[in-house]
């Protein structure tokens, strides 16, 4: 892989062809062509092969992508061929089914602790956590050296929290909160507001 | 508003500004340029006026935009100044969450049944909702006219579960299953899986 700047939105198409590719080898098929990969994503093959392209040739004519070899190359350029810390900021239901969400063991993910800043839930316990308090926050990142954070706090506290965890070290944040929040550009935010996500289907119900 | 199709990625825009819009009204402020919505959401000003200028002239050169108009205007476009019921299915952590999601409410959404196929889920109270069978789905989705889904099934259940939204009359789903789902084109995808919104961030780490 060389070091020539990658689009971000073909980094974001990495994980969709990942996943897909995942579920296909655990069916035990060994090879898939971009046109194969493409059905599964809704993307074109041409598209595929392009991104896919931008890290070397990993493709043959004819025979396809060896499922496997294509596997582990996402995972090393995704760098979730190893498991990364999380902490869930915000404890309420959506905070607590985030912190035992199955889905992201095996995907390169594993919670290691969840905060909340209200004293009544402090303490309580979640699956194999307790929640901590969110005012010992910064320095339990510090000592967990944990990059990743996801928040489910209100709007109203999502700047305030996100500057919080800039500051302790978190470089990647997926936020549920309803509102932008402004990091530095060497931190990534991804947007998953549930209601935004249904606000751009209904224009075209 | 003219008929002329308007690309999705500006559709996936509006609902950004639409946001952002009424978190500033809510601070009383009454008209906004582009370079301070642009500031909020972190797209760029020019982008901004591109964006929505698809729509009509509804910006003033010099005063910016009226937020109550755009906001009004906004919500037109998206179709969300009226609210549209939406069926959870998957009552696992994550459909807990979302079935009483307080962000719905004044956003265009109201959850109105939450399905399950596991009997020990069947009937269980999850606040002001029962768990309903998912065996009778698709007679309660046409009965109550939904056109509105959020998935939260295993990725083992995602394709089953979408054919019988989709027949039912399910016209848009928003799908936390970590798998993509083949629908006919009439019907729009939202995904919103946590592990993938994650891997598009830790190539970055």
């Amino acid at each position: 892989m060389n070091n020539k700047k990658i689009p971000e939105i073909i980094i974001g198409r990495l994980p969709i062809y990942l996943r897909a590719l995942q579920h296909t080898a655990e069916n035990g098929i060994k090879t898939i062509s971009s046109q194969e990969l493409g059905e599964l994503v809704g993307i074109s093959a041409a598209q595929i092969r392009k991104d896919i392209s931008q890290f070397g040739e990993f493709g043959k004519q004819g025979t396809g992508y060896s499922i496997e070899f294509l596997i582990n190359k996402l995972c090393e350029i995704l760098k979730v061929n190893q498991t990364w810390d999380v902490i869930v900021v915000g404890a309420g239901d959506l905070g607590h089914a985030l912190a035992h969400y199955q889905g992201f063991k095996d995907r390169g993910f594993r919670v290691v602790a969840i905060f909340d800043n209200n004293k009544n839930k402090v303490g309580q316990t979640i699956g194999s956590f307790k929640v901590e308090d969110a005012a010992e926050m910064s320095e339990r990142i510090r000592s967990l050296g944990v990059k990743i954070a996801v928040m489910t706090v209100p709007a109203s506290a999502a700047q305030e929290v996100a500057d919080v965890l800039v500051q302790a070290g978190i470089r990647s944040i997926l936020n549920y909160a309803p509102v932008n929040v402004n990091v530095p550009s060497y931190v990534k935010v991804q947007y998953s507001d549930p209601a935004t996500n249904l606000q751009k289907m209904t224009y075209y119900l």
